[in-house]
């Protein structure tokens, strides 16, 4: 049987863009996130272990390893993550995604995203909000108490208000809306945040016992914008993990950072990563923050430009500018250089400024190759150093190396003496 | 002293900018209105009488007549009005503003903004929502009953929940974000709605007294966009009001229709109106409706146009093209367009996708007669027959020639043989 790419591509594109994702509820990680045993740890980006672990991470390991009861302090959770008596995996590689350190443990609270479409499912954490948050590497007693509420209080809660919807919140449609509203869905999720508490907040009302519960809980999601990223990031996810495993297709279906390195999978690839060292992101710093602070990229929020948001949809998002840098032409630039190196629009998610054109979606390995075009990703910045937190926000590309890598392996798989390009 | 019609001008846009429209409270409008008598009922638009108004604004005045008690039935409610013992003035000479009928009577509760800079006030009705209401000349049962409770129950919380607030809620800021996340503030305010929401909903279930009333409120809220249009109207007529009555000065301060007429005011010519027949709007009409069905162009909405948003900043609401006719170019054009026949660029109000400039503000009656260029409008489209409701939503401009009528009356007023254009 002859090879067809582009035919692969096509299957992956539909599948990809009619994955349907409902985020149907939240539920600790050890009952629902296939493959989570006691003793591992999530984290975000492709496979790393303890020692080249980044300030960030790290930081994030000892507060998780400390919030599971598995060390009394700090000293006592970096020996155990040193002397290799935890198991460390991507998130990645148990349907989860998880912004910046991206560290889920068992007693996390997840949320559950379904595709009924094609049958899979996906996880993320809650988001904490902004200031010292174990997603940055902070591990003080506030931080700990504060995700202890979060897996209890709010998480109960979230799971009844969830079961009060019918059928659950369909994370696609909100984010069509958002688009239209100004966000591109990774750093810009004003609009998208206040149709999920729209959305919430009435089942939250209706199901909370007491009043004060409710109002603890809509209050959290209420003055974090960043309160739907999460959810959206495994609806990405569930949308890019529909497209997986199709024999022959050069599309990307996974990028990811650890803040060490920056890794790709590929559809046809199976589950091999493809990495390089991260990048640093351009961007603006917070005020008495530089570039010398940063942290290399990290974080699976680049699951949403895998599934055609992000920096992918910034024409829709001219505002972010002011926040990640550069001008609203730029903006739309970046959404129009992406069509060059994508297999396909988004049926479902469009760009009113373009005409109602479909997002870019489904990066082909191949035109990456081709072009010289790596895709582009928005990002926060993280210091450096554990638990300072957000330093600025910005844009970055991942190393082209591992687009080079993942054709070879592509080219050798198929037995291509020159790696196919069109 | 001669004439320095550009320094006018400049006042005229500086007092319409840096006005700060705050959402103080919620009362009976013959309790804060001025002048507003019983027996007297406001209307959109230019002033008319009962022979001369069109369906849907006779429907309103007859609805207004039995929730007042001052008619039993419809057949006496025309009487009547016929008879000449209803008086009717328009919204506008009392401060107020009101989408389409624009009825006012002293039972219904109003809007009340404060410009503490300029030390004015202005108000509009609630919104009644989609359906059969007042506003299209609805005035059966059901319509009356929950206009009382609108006026009851929903009055009495949202004055307490804006009592609540920190000195009220600044609507122009409100007004900045919407327009940075897809609104213009007219036809679109999906925005504007769910910022609204996001900052009354914690004061109102927080001084509810039951659980009960706060959600009959925040449903009654949240299933209607237009819930955040009355408010922002309120506020465009108290920047433009700010501007009114400065010597010397061209810039149009009020745009109104009653669904006869179309009529203007322009600061340096005092309480006269310029007025000509109304248009109707072109558009998209709802299934089942044509422009056969449409009634002439009505409302007091295009103040927001005259404060320098709705039309004027399609720019920044793309999406609204699907709702109003057009394509995403055409909105741009809009405002760029606009710019030609305006003072200024909005301090305070900007468009992301223009490079964060300003919208067009202050409308300059020599530039539109100079150039032959009319303000844009977008605007519902009623009914011509009372009480059908919306059968569509459009574009429309002004008459040419009641601009024609304020220069030459400008010209009159200052002794200028010719009127002077720039």
């Amino acid at each position: 049987m002859s090879l067809d790419i582009d035919k692969a591509n096509a299957t992956v594109l539909d599948r990809m863009t009619s994955a349907r994702p409902m985020l149907t509820t939240v539920a600790p990680a050890r009952d629902v996130v296939p493959g989570l045993r006691e003793g591992l740890l999530l984290h975000a980006g492709p496979p790393i272990e303890w020692p080249r672990m980044s300030g960030p991470l790290q930081g994030a390991v000892i507060g998780a390893l400390l919030l599971e009861g598995l060390a009394d302090d700090e000293a006592s959770a970096r020996a155990m993550a040193e002397s290799g008596e935890v198991d460390f995996e991507p998130c990645h590689h148990h349907g989860a995604v998880g912004p910046m350190a991206g560290v889920i443990s068992p007693s996390m609270a997840v949320y559950v995203v379904e595709n009924p479409v094609h049958g899979n499912r996906s996880y993320s954490n809650l988001n904490e909000g902004y200031g010292k948050v174990l997603r940055y590497g902070a591990y003080s007693p506030e931080v700990l108490e504060k995700l202890r509420w979060m897996n209890g209080e709010m998480a109960s809660l979230l799971a009844a208000a969830l079961a009060a919807t019918d059928g659950g919140l369909d994370l696609r449609a909100l984010l069509a809306e958002a688009l239209h509203m100004g966000d591109e869905g990774q750093d810009r999720n004003k609009a998208g945040w206040l149709l999920y508490l729209k959305l919430l907040a009435p089942q939250i009302a209706r199901v909370a016992g007491d009043w004060a519960t409710a109002e603890r809980v809509l209050a959290f999601l209420g003055d974090n914008a960043l309160s739907v990223l999460n959810p959206v990031m495994a609806a990405c996810k569930a949308m890019a993990d529909a497209g997986h495993g199709i024999e022959g297709s050069t599309i990307v279906t996974t990028m990811a950072r650890n803040g060490t390195d920056f890794g790709i999978r590929v559809s046809g690839l199976g589950d091999r990563w493809f990495t390089a060292p991260a990048q640093t992101p351009d961007g603006l710093y917070f005020t008495g923050f530089t570039s010398e602070d940063a942290n290399p990229d990290i974080g699976d929020s680049t699951i949403t430009e895998t599934a055609g948001i992000g920096a992918f949809a910034m024409a829709a998002a001219p505002a972010i500018v002011s926040f990640v840098s550069g001008s609203p032409k730029d903006a739309m630039h970046a959404t129009l250089e992406m069509y060059e190196i994508t297999a396909g629009e988004h049926p479902q998610l469009n760009i009113p400024a373009l005409g109602f054109r479909g997002t870019p979606v489904g990066i082909d390995v191949r035109k990456v190759i081709e072009l010289g075009v790596t895709p582009r990703v928005n990002t926060g910045i993280a210091h450096r150093e554990a638990g300072i937190g957000q330093v600025g926000a910005g844009l970055v590309r991942p190393p082209l190396g591992i687009f080079e890598q993942a054709l070879l392996a592509f080219a050798e798989l198929h037995g291509l003496s020159e790696p196919e390009t069109h």
